[in-house]
Order: C-alpha cells, then structure tokens, then sequence
C-alpha cells in the first residue's frame, strides 16, 4: 500500500512529507529508506519508515509522533517536568503514550511505584514493540500496566487514584481532539491524589496560541497552578513542542525542579528551570 | 529563470524544499505564493519569495536565511544578546546581516552611539530594502554605516574600534565559511576595544556539534568567556540556531543580562537567561 505523504523522485531517493491543516504552508520532510509498516487501525492511518538519518519513525494520520533521534526531547520533558515538580509521585497514569517512550522514561523516577498506560489504539503499541524497541522497552518494566482503552472512560472509573497524570496525545484532530477539552481536564482533576499534577502535551506557541490559550484558560478554572513550558523537538512542526502542567497544590513551583535526574540526553534541571522562560509573544497571549 | 528547489505540483501549489549537505535526510518546505525575486549575484544564488503563510522569504544558496514570520527571534537574540552583556556599547559592528535585521535591533540601545554594517554581497542588501521593508528598515538610521566588502579586510584595517561584533552569517560552506576559523575570531578579537563582546552565529546543536565545538575550542584560546546560547527559529534547520558568544572581559556573564529592552516580540530577559540552559547532550559534547 502506498502511502500518500510519501513520493519517490526520479532519482529513486524517497521522502516523506508531513503536511497538516494546522500548520498550513510549511512542511518537514525526511528522507525514507524503507517503509517497515503501514496500516489503518480501527482510528488512524498508522505508518512506521526507516528513514535515512533519524532512526525509525512513527506516523499517526500523516504527522510524526516520533524519530529515534529527537524523541529524548520529548519523552524526557513530558515526564520529568510532572515528576520532578511533584513531591512525591508515586502511582502516575499516562493517557495515550502507545510507543512507550514515556514510560521509558518515567520508570527512572525511584519514587514511583505504579505506572497505567491507557492507549485508544492497539495497533500503535504493536508496532512500536516491533519497530521502536528503545522506547517500547518501557513497556518491559514491572511498574508498569497497560490498558487499551479511552482515557475519558478509564478516568471516570479511577477517581483520587493518581499523583501524575500525562497526556502523550497527537494533535486535537482525529481520536485525540477530546483531550484538549475542558471536560477531560475536569476528569483528569477527579482522578488525582491530593497534591496531584497534570502534563499535557501543549502544542506549539510559534503556530497554535489560540489553541494553548482555551487550554489553559478552562485549566484555569480547576487547578490552582497553570503554566506553559516547551522544548525543542526537531521534527516537530517548527521545531518545538509545549507541555500544559498543572497542579491541585497551589505551593507547586514547577520552574524549581525538586529532584535532578543523571544521565539524561536532553534534559536537566537547568533545562527543566529554562522551558518556561516563554518568549515575549507568548507570554503576552497567554497572559503568562 | 526556474530556481531549482521550487516545484510546482499538478494542483499549481508551489512549494520551496530547502535540502542541503549540511542537514542530510531532513528538508524544510514552504509554501510559495510568488517568486518575487531571483538572481546569480557575483557571490550566491539569490531567491525572495513571497510565502503562503510565512510572508516574504529570503534565500541564499537554496537555504532560507529570513521569513518576515520568525525573524524576530533570529535578529532580537543575536542582537540583544550580546548588547545587553556589554555594560556600555557604543560603538558596534555587523559582519553579513544585509538583510538589515539585526541594525533594526541594535539601533533600539540607547548607549548604541555608530553602528556599521559589512556585508560582501551587495545585491542581499538591494533586494531585502526592496522586499524585506520591515528589516530593511534598520539601513535607515542615522546611527548606521554600510559598507559593501570583505568582512576580513575590514577588520584588519579597523584594530581597537568596536565594543561589540555581531557575525550575522550564513552556513559555513560558499561565502560564509571563513567566518567560522580561528584566523577571524582572532582577527574580532584585535578590532574590539578593552572589554569588548563578540556573537557569531552558532549553528544548531541538534546537527553541527562538531563544527561548534571547533569553534568554541578556538574562541577559548584568546577569549576568556566563552559560551554558547540558543534560540528557537522555526525556519531554520532542526527549527532552532544558535549563538557563540565571546568576551574579553573575564567578568562578562552573559546569563544575567544587564538590561532589559521593552516590546520586543521574542526577547525578554528570562529569554536571554534560559538561551544558556543547554540540553545535556549538547552540555556533555561541549564540555559547558
């Protein structure tokens, strides 16, 4: 089956091209040596391509998830600016994360005891495990226990169950469009401990402000700390991703991280600490 | 006369796919809307488009060197950067920077008391006051000189002179490649003044750490304080460039900034700080 992000120059070099609604007029593209899978699940056009100069990647709906080159900047972000700002974390849920590069990372945390990946789509932790062992190994760890399911349902049956939450979702088109939504931040809200903090995979400032703004403002309504925080993440639409954290305590001071972490790629508490320094635009639509 | 990285689909959509040696397997796209300039000038190829969302866009040699989109983040932070280290610039100097950009920025310190400009391509400052007005704007200012030549030439013949040097450059392959030697930053480092700062521009860390590391090793022998920031461009490769800053005054410490600079789009002084909060496998390949 031939993929339709991917076309082969007469050269016989192949590329693929992400190109998406929201990010209109710009593209990145890498060069394919080999496509390894290509399917559609029950809920999205799932791809997986060795590429010529990044690893392996992964492809949800036309739009990268995942590279083995850069995924350290993502995975290590999303699950160490909650676990690093929260006390404590010992039982930490992850909604969607299906390649387990979250896990990976969130299982180096001592305190943690008990980590529930709850992915929508089956097909994505299958041929993450085939094709991405150095983040599917995250799966492997005996912490961790997955559920295939939807994270509104699973929230709503785990009330006051969870320290850290984290929300490793694609983009709010297709099945992960709910979990921009006030409601699932209500629900995430009823499924924390006391003290508990949420990360939510924050979209990019440079193109979605509008986006952010609505996020942040329902979460608003509900925890008592809010803030917006980013990295760089090369294949990534203009290169960078945010993370929406909040916390139930209001003493949470996510840029003063508790803990340092050895050995990482990407981060550190230095970086931890300068993620939420927001560029001036940012900081002016977002009121932050 | 067709430019060989712009094509035009069967639909009539143009696209710009910036490929390059320097970043192998991973190609930048962006949407054209009108080819509004383009010529072989005696140094490089010279493109300006005018983009479907990024507004007008300049190229040299194939690689997008400014979009009236992102900019701002470039220019503030290669500007700012270095100035706002220096206790009481008066006195400085761009090497390349025909686009106008950076003067734009530099013009706004008020300590800022002459200003000049050294660009070897002659025909980047003509087409940039043409289709680039909101850069361009910076030849405008009575503060600043330009002068059309080599930028090695010049500082020879300009010992002792400046308190701050700005190397706005392109990519060290064609015209820019001797920027990135030692024989020029020991050539900066003769035309700055007592206490003076030099910014160059520094690549970016997810693919040219070896070249930055050279550079950076070099720039130790004769500078005391030497360092390396980084801001996010989305439209440069990897979306990120980053900044090698030299001082000769060992009690420079370029993440405090001495002042601050009010409405700018992308700088702010949590910005200048968090430039210096380096991924770790960029602290551990650099030795900072």
């Amino acid at each position: 089956m031939n993929h339709p992000n991917i076309t082969e120059l007469p050269s016989g070099i192949k590329w693929f091209k992400e190109t998406e609604a929201l990010w209109p007029g710009q593209a990145m593209s890498l060069q394919v040596t080999e496509v390894l899978h290509h399917e559609k699940s029950q809920f999205q056009d799932v791809l997986v391509f060795q590429s010529s100069n990044h690893g392996n990647v992964l492809v949800l709906d036309g739009v990268i998830q995942a590279t083995e080159r850069d995924e350290c900047a993502y995975q290590e972000m999303i699950a160490h600016l909650p676990l690093n700002s929260h006390p404590n974390p010992k039982k930490v849920l992850v909604i969607g994360g299906g390649d387990g590069g979250v896990l990976r990372e969130i299982v180096k945390h001592e305190s943690v005891e008990e980590v529930t990946l709850v992915e929508i789509d089956e097909v994505v932790i299958k041929v993450s495990k085939k094709y991405l062992p150095s983040m599917a190994v995250g799966f492997q760890h005996p912490k961790v226990t997955v559920h295939v399911g939807d994270g509104f349902a699973y929230l709503r049956d785990n009330v006051g169950a969870y320290d850290v939450i984290i929300t490793d979702s694609s983009d709010p088109v297709g099945p992960a469009e709910s979990l921009f939504q006030e409601s699932f931040f209500q629900l995430m809200r009823k499924s924390l401990r006391e003290g508990g903090i949420v990360c939510t995979q924050g979209e990019c400032q440079w193109l979605h402000l509008s986006i952010i703004k609505d996020v942040i403002s329902n979460a608003k309504k509900m925890y008592p700390v809010v803030t917006y925080g980013w990295s760089s993440v090369p294949t990534y639409p203009s290169g960078q991703i945010g993370y929406v954290l909040c916390s139930t305590n209001s003493e949470t001071n996510f840029r003063k991280p508790l803990r340092n972490l050895e050995e990482m790629k990407y981060y550190n508490t230095e970086v931890h600490a300068a993620a939420f320094a927001l560029p001036q635009f940012t900081k002016k639509a977002l009121g932050l």
